[in-house]
Formats: C-alpha cells, sequence, structure tokens
C-alpha cells in the first residue's frame, strides 16, 4: 500500500500551515529551478518560505508522511546544480529566515539564520570591528555555503567554512531538531556532527541555524596585481610564498584568457598574461613587510609589473573585477552559458595540472577561461558553450570530464569547492572508492527514505 | 547459535596470520590496560603488533568472525580510557607501524603511519624546514591524537587534528579499507569522512594511515611569562591579545596552584599567581612587535613581571615545565592520582568558570591545580585523589561532575580536547541531547555489532 499523498493534498496541508507562503505559482516555481550554470531548469512542485525552524521542522514532518522530496534553497548561485529539484517535491527557500541572532563579540562568533547573505552577515557585523571573511565570489547565503562547504578567495587564510562553522541546528529527515555543538571554540565531545552536515549538501538533514566564527578586521590591507610570462612561473611564486610563511590573505591566479575578459567586461587594462592577484592582511608594519617578500618571490620567478593597491577604493575595484569573473568570462563569448567546473590538487602539481587543461581545452577550440584560488591549488575552468548545440555540450563535459580525471591522477579532488551536486556524482566515485558506501550507509541511517534533496552526492539517493 | 569462536581459537588464528606479533604475556595485557588517569587497569584477552595495513584488515576479520571487541592502542597516554579494553577482546597496538611513509615538502604535507608519535614526527621533519605543531603536552602518537581530536598548547595558532588531517586510511568493521579523501588541500567532494573518523575513538573503525598538514617552522619565535592578580584579569589579557589580532601561537594559563607545583618540580622561582605562558611565532620584526602589543595589553590588565625568553634553551625551559604540568600536579601530594578532566566554554564566559570550579575545589578540600589553553577557552583540572579511598574518588567525580554541568550551562562542552571515553559519556548526553541519537546511527550503520571500541562514546557500544 503506498501511503504516500499527492502534491495536491501536500499543498493543502502546508498551505494550512504556513499559509500564502507554500506558493505554486507558476513564477516562483521556475525561479526556483534556475542556477547559474548550463543545468537545465528542474523547479519544485511547491515552493515553501518558513520564518522559524518549528515551521521547517513541521514542513519536513509533512513531507516525510507524503513521501515527497525536500530541496532546501539559499540565494541560488550553486554551480553544480545543488538545488535542483531532479525529482520535483518541496523546495524550502530560507528568503525569510535571513536574521542575525545572535552576536558575541568577545567570543567572535555569530549565531545566524541560513537565508542571510555573506554580503548582508557582514553589513550587520560592520560596528564589530569583526567580520566573516569566506568569500566564494556570488552573494551567496550562509546556509547555502555551508551546505557546499564553501570557500573562494580567503580560504588559504581564514579555511573554508569547515573551518569557520561552529555548530549547527538541523532538522533530521524525520522532522527532529538537533544541535551538533555548543558554542565553544573547539570540542572532543563524540563524533564531529557538524562537520557532517557542513558539505553534506542537505541530503542528511536540512540547516536552520548556524553559528559561525568571526575574525578582527585587520588593521591594514593591502593588495597588489602582478604579471606572469606563463602559469608556471605564477603557480611558483604562490608555493614560493606560502613556504616563506608569508600569511597571504588571498592568492588568486587569472590566466590569459581570463585577464581578457575581466580588461572587456570591467573596462580594464591589465597585460594579458597570467596574473596573480594578492592580497595581506594584518598591523601596518606586518602588511607593508608581507608586502616587500612577496614582492621580491614574485620578481624572483619572473613577475613583472607589481601595482600596489592600497587605497580602499583601489582595492575594491581589483576585487571587484576578480568577483566578477563569471560575468566576465561569459562576455568573451555572447549568449554563450557556462560549464564551470572546478578542481583541487596538491599545489606542487597544480601548474602541470593548469597547463594540461589550458592546452586541452585550447586544443578542442573552447573558449575556456582560467581562474584559481591557487594557494590552495584549487582552480574553475568555464567552458563557454552555446547552449542549443548539444554537441559543443557533450565536448565541453568531456573536456571537464578529462580535467578531473588528471586531477585526481595528481591526487586531488574533483571539486574543491562547489560540490558534487548533480554534476560529479560519477566523480565522486572515482575519487574515493570503497568510501562512497560509508557515505551511502550513512545516508541510509539518517535519511532511510531518499527525501532529502535527492539525487545529489549519491546517485539517486538510493540506499546501499 | 552464536557463532563466536573463543578467545583461544582467536588467539590461534591471530598467531597464525602474525606469529608471535600476537601476545598473550600477561605484562604486556596488563601494559595495555593502564592509563595515566584514575581508571582501574582493564587489560585486553590478546594484544597484537601488526606491521601493515594488511596485516590490520586480516586482523579486524578475525575480530569480526570471532564476535570479538577490537580497541586500538597508541602511545597510551589519552585521560578518559578512551584505550580500555573494557569488554576485553584484542588490542592492536601501532608500535610497529610508526614510519613516515612520505614527505611531501612542497605540499607541506606528510603521510604517517598512526603508531609514530609527534616528537618522532618532528624529529624525522628537522631537515625539512616544516613541523607539526599540535602539542597535546604529552608524546602521543598520531594515530591517537587523530582519533580523540586532540589539540593543546598550540591549537589558538594552528588549530586542533580535525583542522590538520588531511586524509585518513581507515580499516572499517568489516575488514575493508578505505582512503577517507586525497591529498588536496579542501575538497568538497561529498561527506567528510575525515572529520567524521577524527575524533571517533575508534569506535567507527582502525585509522591505519593519516596524512597531516605540516607548518613552515616560524623565522623567530618568543615566549615569555607574566603574573597576574586573579584569574579574571589573565583571561581578560588572552581576550585582549585575539580581539587585537595578534596571532600568538601560545596562550596558556596556570592557576596558583599549578604555579606551585611546577615551582616544585622543575625547580623554580614563578610568583605563586594566575600566570600566562605566552609564545609568538612569525618573522623577526612580526614577533617583535606581536611582543610589544602584548607586553602593553597584560600591563594593562594588571600583568606584573613580564619576563621574556627568547634564546632556545630558556624557552625550551619554560614549555618543559609547562609539559609536565601532570607530574608537577601530582606531586603536590605524593602518592596520590588524578582525576584529569577538562572543558571547553565560550572564552566570554571563560573567567566565571574558573574562578567558580577554583571556589569549589577549594571549598570541598580538594588540591586541584589548573592549568588552560585559554585562548581556546579551555581547561584542565588535576582532581588528586587518595587512590584507595573510595569516597575521596566519589567527590572528585562529583566535583568534576559539577565543573561539566557548568561548563555546558555556560555553552560550553564537556570536553575541549580529551575526549569522551569512559569518563563522559553520560555528560555528552547532557550536552547534545537528540544529536546522540544521531551518533547513535551512524555508528550502527558503520559497527553493527558493536565491536569497535566498545563502550567508548556511545554507552556500551550499543545501537539505538
Amino acid at each position: 500500500m503506498d501511503l504516500r499523498v499527492g502534491t495536491g493534498a501536500l499543498a493543502e496541508r502546508l498551505s494550512n500551515l504556513i499559509g500564502p507562503r507554500a506558493s505554486l505559482a507558476r513564477g516562483v516555481l521556475d525561479q526556483h529551478g534556475r542556477s547559474e550554470s548550463y543545468y537545465p531548469a528542474m523547479p519544485p512542485d511547491i515552493v515553501v518560505f518558513p520564518e522559524t525552524t518549528q515551521e521547517v521542522g513541521a514542513i519536513v514532518r509533512l513531507c516525510a508522511e507524503a513521501g515527497t522530496p525536500i530541496v532546501p534553497f539559499g540565494a541560488g548561485t550553486s554551480l553544480e546544480g545543488n538545488a535542483a529539484s531532479v525529482a520535483g517535491g518541496v523546495c524550502i527557500d530560507f528568503a525569510r529566515m535571513n536574521k542575525v541572532l545572535a552576536v558575541h563579540a568577545a567570543d567572535m562568533d555569530v549565531v545566524v539564520q541560513p537565508g542571510i547573505t555573506r554580503k548582508q552577515l557582514n553589513a550587520e557585523l560592520r560596528t564589530t570591528g569583526l567580520f566573516f571573511p569566506i568569500d566564494p565570489g556570488a552573494d551567496a547565503s550562509i546556509g547555502g555555503m555551508s551546505s557546499t562547504r564553501a570557500s573562494g578567495t580567503m580560504a588559504v587564510r581564514y579555511g573554508t567554512m569547515k573551518d569557520n562553522v561552529l555548530a549547527l541546528e538541523v532538522v533530521l529527515a524525520d522532522g527532529r531538531v538537533i544541535r551538533t555543538a555548543r558554542r565553544a571554540r573547539k570540542s572532543a565531545a563524540g563524533y564531529d556532527l557538524t562537520r557532517l552536515f557542513v558539505g553534506a549538501e542537505g541530503t542528511l538533514g536540512v540547516i536552520t541555524e548556524i553559528t559561525l566564527k568571526l575574525h578582527p578586521i585587520p588593521q591594514a590591507i593591502s593588495a597588489a596585481t602582478c604579471s606572469f610570462p606563463t602559469l608556471h612561473d605564477a603557480v611558483d611564486t604562490a608555493i614560493a610564498l606560502i613556504q616563506s610563511a608569508v600569511p597571504a590573505a588571498r592568492i588568486e591566479l587569472l590566466d590569459d584568457v581570463m585577464i581578457r575578459g575581466i580588461n572587456a567586461y570591467s573596462r580594464l587594462g591589465y597585460q594579458e598574461t597570467p596574473t596573480l592577484f594578492l592580497e595581506f592582511h594584518g598591523s601596518e608594519a606586518a602588511v607593508a613587510e608581507q608586502a616587500q617578500t612577496a614582492e621580491a618571490i614574485a620578481i624572483e620567478h619572473r613577475g613583472r609589473g607589481f601595482a600596489w593597491a592600497k587605497a580602499a577604493e583601489d582595492r575594491s575595484r581589483l576585487w571587484h573585477a576578480r568577483d566578477n569573473t563569471l560575468y566576465a568570462g561569459l562576455g568573451l563569448r555572447p549568449g554563450a552559458r557556462a560549464v564551470i567546473t572546478d578542481v583541487c590538487v596538491p599545489i606542487s602539481r597544480l601548474a602541470d595540472c593548469l597547463t594540461q587543461t589550458r592546452r586541452d581545452a585550447d586544443a578542442n577550440g573552447f573558449i575556456a577561461p582560467i581562474v584559481g584560488h591557487v594557494g590552495d591549488g584549487n582552480f574553475h575552468m568555464l567552458i563557454l558553450v552555446d547552449p542549443d548545440d548539444p554537441n559543443e555540450l557533450a565536448g565541453a563535459k568531456a573536456l571537464q570530464a578529462r580535467m578531473v580525471a588528471r586531477a585526481i591522477a595528481l591526487d586531488g579532488t574533483c571539486t574543491g569547492e562547489h560540490g558534487i551536486g548533480l554534476g560529479k556524482v560519477d566523480y565522486l566515485q572515482d575519487e574515493l572508492g570503497d568510501a562512497v558506501a560509508v557515505m551511502r550507509a550513512i545516508k541510509a541511517a539518517l535519511d532511510p527514505n531518499g527525501l532529502m534533496n535527492p539525487g545529489k552526492i549519491l546517485a539517486d539517493g538510493a540506499l546501499p
């Protein structure tokens, strides 16, 4: 006997629960089916806008009874179809759960709801002398960033979401609410459930509250750009910087194709060769010393035209250009969509991985700018495709597959920060083999009916 | 039908597998039943000394067939009975798996076997310019440190084991071998199994290989001590230091009782009031600047007698005294054993937690020195007891229970770094409530027969 209720009956129950904050409007459904990447639209059947954890719990229980999939949704900026409603169901949009619940300035932490974006959060923190450093480029939601284990430009100095989430409140698949940890800076109390839900992409439960570490706003900040004749020289500079213990806050690499893109998009005049974007945080004296060391190291590795940006507006222009690489990249081929992919390798293998990937894209006729968080060995390629040409899309996916295979062969990972989502389910198996069976066992234990964001991370959310 | 084979038959099978490296000798068994804490001896039935991951896999399979518990064992320095053989069974001693398997200097990582100790590792790294900073005081094994999510004096700067383990090789309860991650610096590929096994105390699988992050040896190191009239002043200094963004490498607090202990044990002449032990790492100029800032902050908070130790031998004497607090503490009451306990609270609550705990111990007539990693809000109390007086032991445990309850009420954790082991199973429930049910579900999924280090973390390793 199938005990599941139909979408109509579920919609009525949800509507009884939260009134017009359960929506079936076509426009709303469509908006929650799209993403910034090349995936086709996969809209949910219903979108709900809860305002409290209790409401999320009740929604999850109704969905569990109905046997209906649940897909959490933040700012919609994920890149691997992480929030696509592959099997329809109920999309939980956290737009109305976007508050700062508590700032603990002495403890340098903050408790937030999942819908707040990183820029909103930093705006609210303005008067505290503290900031939240994780910057994936897009103005993503903190819930989404937690769920995909986001990192971005400042991870080389401040870590990823894994390192900056202190505790979570999570609604489990049966509607129970748990807290994964207390607010202590560290703990050895039992299994690390915080890290289990960070990066689980909503497949094990729905995050409803996040406690984040904050950091003191540095006294001084200095940024710089520097051009290099080859990718190798730029990467060698990054390696030498890190080994010299200079605590760079950002070490970003843009290849010649990407520089061409941002020159056009942001009307800039960078030399069109591989370029490092650097930033240093600290006291006035420490930043000056770091900058001096960095410049010397870059020059040793054939760096040219070291240009410093100390004034806030100069730095802002520089990082604005860097943050817009997605749109700048798309501008290189008007009308194109991007297959956006990222891998991460040990930094000693990075130059080889980058160079071979660049060559592979060129040889196959793709415009495919590369941008990387090279301090971590992580880089992205935007493979520009005509969305109406299935051959091109197939070619781009094959190029991506070779890039991932190369990264795995170099002891790297199929994704440094975008997550597995829909696009990398098979690669996860290539990368981790039998470990995926352990993930499946955990999934089956915590979500036995496979309703939590199905199809993501583990193919079809199936039981082992 | 009970398919389990008896210990005798299992011993024979193990002996067939690894010859004399499976031991039933009384002395060997006893040695693996003791710990540095107050727990009574709980020896295993058999001790095995494998040399390869394959052997560990075969041992685990034989134990699984026999229905016999498996307890991994490193240096035996854990403090909560984490490696006690509560149900007998087979103890896997990693003494013969203590090699450095690969140093990747450019990537600043190292692959090691679990039996190597942190001091052995740093000795092997001597020529690389790199070091492994996690320092729990004791010369613990890397496998044990991973399993208990150890941290220690330098966590405030370099993080805990959670932050410094890149990847693990693990033998699962059925003998399968998995790798939890590749060697990339970060990854968003699926569930964070690395962090799941770090801190699991061997209850989910046996760690057989660890890939660790390394850090550049700082160009300059400077250490100092400073006395304060009250615990509050010392803690306020630590808070101000952290908020000023001074990246202190160590911020250790010893209370007046502990100072009395190390003065006697190490023949030192510190003033017997709460004292901070500090250390700074960086370039010459950066360390000088940090030291200057720290001294100014300490003086603002009534710090007195700031004494710098720049020469390596002076620093070594200072940290040797700090590292020996366990023995120095025991020296305050000859013949005593210590109930050693640790909690961790948000730093804004630390001074209250410390002061109340100090008062509680004094009011109940215990000699109970306190030492803390105050930069993290983490502190230890050594409650000295006559091991032959059950009333005293009960009183000490009650004092510990009040300390833990206080920490949890202040939004802290029942253990910052010792782990749950045997001693804190009930407190884990008090701290995390329903989240413990999630831990039980994971335990049941990965170790359905409850043979992996039973009795630790989750009471009796029972199924949910």
